[in-house]
């Protein structure tokens, strides 16, 4: 049947993926995916599609969310990240496994967004059975190196933790309207909206300026005594010093150079609960690594077990890699008898040669231009 | 949140992939699409999600395809195959590549339907720009090769043509109502359903006679003439001798020995034009591998182009095939000084090697059982 319109269009947020387009891709998934294996991380696979009672509850933008009904009437939604896919398959078919247990993915996530891509593709690792700084510092220098190893410069990390963003909100006495406003402007690092939800929030002025403050909380370890100049308070001394614990770790991985404190990073997803990530690359206006450490996502799972662990978005980075020139087969086999030239074809794979068969080419001059347009080495007639 | 029900839950027909099930499916994807390369068939991907307008109009069984809708209020469709979404990638973007143009893809597709897996793992090829017979036989031998290359022992391919069936069914004179019908119970192989179709008919003795053998018409170069035996229309005896045309190659290019002939073959998408074929493995009640001729797709996208090809349904394949055993590290490192472990680690990597670092083990018994789990080969002590 004839398409008009839509049924001649690729759906908005989609791309289809040419051969030097994938060959970029592939590339880059395989030298990533290399390096987590190097770090002893194994491959496994969740289904693109999950149930949303499985998905939903910690994704915070519902809207995101691609949502339809199965067969069954049950809603499904097309997975918009893996780590709770993840949870789901170790709490059931893994949780008789030997943890920690290293994990990592190559997969596409779907997000029902009005930004450019809403199909992109990620590679990962989730880090699941230690609470341990040394397992936060592993996937930090882990996600460092595997964005060192493609080759990118210039590339910044900034490490923060949810327990002191949430402590000192507790600490200053902030309440949850403001806090929320706040959480969601921080996240967006919107610095207008910052000042205008402290400066309408009536708090006393000690509190506003620490609310200004905390966005450029920014730096070296030397930030974390500041903090601690703000607050006493257990929880956060806690985090401080677990941060603090982290950081001198990554000098020891050698990625330390490359990662700044932050406290002013929040992360989209709810489960976060502890120390937290991100990456940037010149030229991406937002994060192409997300992470840190989310421990109470599997006792949600019936299997208490902290975890941590971050994803790459493969498919912004695309852009920032030239497009190869697609090699074409090594010889071209062409010919006007057909049965000599299937014989040939067959005797030169044989062989191990990459071959094309010709379709429709009937002399030296077809075959050249065929040859040449297609990037094909060699030419053989067969007569 | 706490998941219950669903939320602990794997969606119905949806699968998990562990390790070693993962390296089993990307293993045989891989020799295949080496094999695709080999044949000069270049890679490519389209999107998981489709406008509705662009797949449904071809996919005869609509309720196979999961449906919703976008942002924007269009319908999106999750691709059921690849060779639709294929031929709007070349409408557009490719329309100005070197035709015949061989492509290859290996994805996920989803079918909404009561079978055991409703998202499965597909490769294949499509060869785009030519009506030669020598087409046809091209991808087929691929077909088999690739089949073959997997090291399946008693696999079959059955060919048939479209043109066969729909001539024999003008020349019986058989009405729209019973064709479609026995095109049903002939797809399905079901032959208690032929024939009640058949007896119920009301058709001619000799009519009938013709039906009830169409399922029959299986075997070598001798069963064409028998067809021509039944019928001197000239749309059948050309689709009779482009059969024998391609039938013939099949023996140059070294396959026809696993390829019997089969008139009764049917397949599920109304696309397919000309010569259509399908490979069975042991132990599989479908067809593994399905594909053939459908000229008229092209210029519903507004590119007139005859084409060819199939796919192999890789993920009805896994379980053929045993699950190899995951290798772990190359080495565990361990030891009460974190940094020292850490560099240890880091330097150990830096030579290559392949290196877990041991989190939460105390002693040299706690390193040996880990190791030993995991399938580390060795153990390190740094301290």
């Amino acid at each position: 049947m004839q398409r008009t319109n839509l049924g001649l269009r690729i759906p908005k947020g989609m791309r289809d993926l040419l051969p030097e387009e994938i060959a970029v891709q592939e590339s880059l998934e395989e030298k990533i995916l290399t390096l987590f294996k190097q770090w002893s991380y194994q491959k496994i696979l969740t289904p693109t599609l999950e149930y949303s009672a499985c998905v939903q509850p910690d994704v915070e933008q519902e809207d995101l969310l691609y949502k339809f009904f199965d067969r069954e009437g049950h809603i499904l939604t097309l997975r918009p990240e893996l780590t709770i896919p993840i949870a789901r398959l170790v709490s059931t078919r893994m949780r008789g496994g030997e943890f920690p247990l290293r994990l990592c993915y190559g997969a596409d996530v779907y997000r029902n967004s009005n930004v450019r891509h809403r199909e992109f593709r990620q590679v990962g690792v989730e880090l699941v059975g230690s609470d341990q700084e040394l397992a936060d510092a592993e996937v930090i220098a882990l996600a460092v190196e595997a964005i060192a190893g493609l080759g990118l410069k210039n590339y910044q990390f900034n490490l923060g933790h949810m327990g002191i963003f949430s402590g000192l909100m507790l600490e200053a006495g902030v309440d949850e309207g403001i806090r929320v406003k706040l959480e969601e402007v921080l996240a967006r690092k919107d610095m207008v909206g910052v000042e205008l939800c402290v400066r309408q929030s009536g708090l006393p002025e000690r509190v506003q300026e620490l609310l200004l403050r905390l966005p450029h909380f920014r730096g070296g370890e030397e930030i974390l005594d500041e903090v601690l100049g703000w607050s006493e308070r257990p929880a956060i001394r806690e985090a401080v010093e677990s941060l603090r614990t982290i950081y001198r770790y990554l000098e020891d991985f050698g990625v330390q150079a490359n990662v700044a404190l932050d406290l002013g990073i929040l992360r989209g997803f709810s489960y976060y609960t502890g120390a937290v990530f991100e990456g940037y690359v010149p030229g991406i206006g937002f994060p192409v690594v997300e992470g840190g450490r989310y421990d109470a996502l599997y006792a949600d799972f019936g299997l208490p077990q902290p975890a941590t662990g971050f994803a790459i978005h493969l498919g912004n980075l695309l852009e920032q890699f030239p497009l190869p020139v697609v090699e074409g087969a090594d010889v071209l086999v062409y010919g006007s008898d057909a049965q000599k030239v299937i014989r040939q074809c067959q005797t030169l794979r044989a062989q191990g040669k990459k071959v094309e068969l010709a379709l429709g080419v009937s002399g030296k001059e077809t075959a050249e231009l065929a040859a040449q347009l297609k990037n094909i080495k060699e030419i053989l007639c067969v007569e």
